[in-house]
């Protein structure tokens, strides 16, 4: 099931994607899933991040060649940072480069979206408790990022953490194709089961820490490829059976 | 003004701290400040913390002293880091001991609560924006924090982020004498006149990166003096013309 929600006569909605339909949802699905047996065409709704996290848990280093990239040593755990919710977009709005940066950089990521309040779990209870899968991008300041040495100003911009097109429920984690091109050019090509730490071993550790609500991401790390954008721009994480989440890069003065 | 937030008879309620006693609001003080016309003894109602912020966006190495201890040199920009909302807690509440770690500190710290949608204020415009203060722990797991190099794990844990006993609105944050209290033993004893970045400054810097929200909290870091608690410790933050916040620690397996 591909579950989103979107913006249709000024409303914010919530449906289920069927081919090129949304059938429309009475609320947002974190609450259950009941249809209005209204639809919509896709063309006509404008597509908003499928979910709205209290908070996004970001692993770092997930990556065995991404960390060889970086000339930084392989963890012994994840290597935990977190993103703003006020750093969510959906697709097709504008990443905005800011202007204190001079090298802002794509990282694509499978991002985990939560279905369940999650402590203390597993990695076998673990998979119970998600609902879905959606592309996300963790857009980063890579300048900001080394010169702080803590990563959060650098991932923590307005509009750095795009998310979607949609959830997909009915997915393994461990083994999807994830792609970033960059106006059309492939710049990242991995697979999931390059990841340091599979998905549920990484939301049972999380959950250790932290408890996880319905809603809340976790971003999974990003491959070797990693590289600058600049204005204008367009980006596009791919992941197979997820779909595509297209932004493009707009300079923070226009 | 004093705005709190507290349990009545089961219900969460909003008001405004007279004395010994509780001004009812209709509704949660950032909606505006519209009395019931009730009265609640202070001691018959259970304080939380004073706010539910989307974001609690932290401040590194603030205080010469403090950096010094922890042999880390003065950054030129404040350095940024983020706590969860799923950290916070109010005032009388425990703050587990993760098994997990060897040494959990208190960090006494002066919160900002922000009263307005602040983005890209100057230092000028930010007291404008500013609803208040409050007294704040920010909880860190040392040995994590050493080990992980970034500081996320080590002070998201639920319950490392104690917030209260209350917001008051008519304070001047850049004279205040701000203490830590251990089983009643001070341990920290500094004054906010000690930051290496005011308040201000810091608010407008903040607000460059990333948008603040209503009720979204500031921690503007800590002064020297931090140190180990133990479980069964009582942790007292406590700025003059704010109150007391204190929390007891709880052992995780208890």
């Amino acid at each position: 099931m591909l579950l989103s929600r979107f913006l249709v006569d000024q409303q914010i909605r919530y449906g289920v994607v069927e081919g090129d339909q949304i059938c429309s949802l009475e609320e947002d699905f974190l609450s259950g899933i009941r249809l209005t047996g209204e639809r919509f065409d896709l063309e006509e709704v404008f597509l908003l991040s499928p979910c709205r996290p209290s908070k996004i848990v970001c692993v770092g280093l997930n990556y065995l060649d991404h960390a060889r990239e970086l000339n930084l040593s392989l963890p012994e755990e994840p290597i935990l940072f977190l993103k703003p919710s006020s750093s969510v977009i959906g697709p097709k709005q504008p990443i905005i480069y800011p202007s204190v940066s001079q090298q802002v950089d794509y990282e694509a990521e499978l991002a985990v979206v939560m279905g369940k309040t999650t402590r203390r779990v597993s990695a076998t209870e673990a998979r119970s408790k998600i609902l879905g899968y959606t592309c996300g991008n963790d857009v980063t300041a890579r300048d900001l990022q080394r010169k702080d040495g803590q990563w959060t100003r650098a991932k923590s911009f307005d509009t750095f953490c795009p998310l979607g097109p949609w959830i997909r429920t009915d997915l393994d984690p461990e083994n999807l194709e994830l792609r970033m091109l960059v106006n059309e050019e492939v710049k990242q090509n991995s697979n999931t089961n390059q990841m340091v730490f599979g998905v549920d071993y990484l939301i049972s550790f999380i959950s250790q820490i932290m408890t996880l609500f319905p809603g809340d991401v976790v971003l999974t790390g990003t491959p070797v490829g990693v590289g600058a954008v600049k204005p204008g721009d367009n980006l596009t994480v791919e992941i197979k059976g997820l779909g595509r989440l297209t932004n493009w890069v707009k300079s923070e003065g226009i």
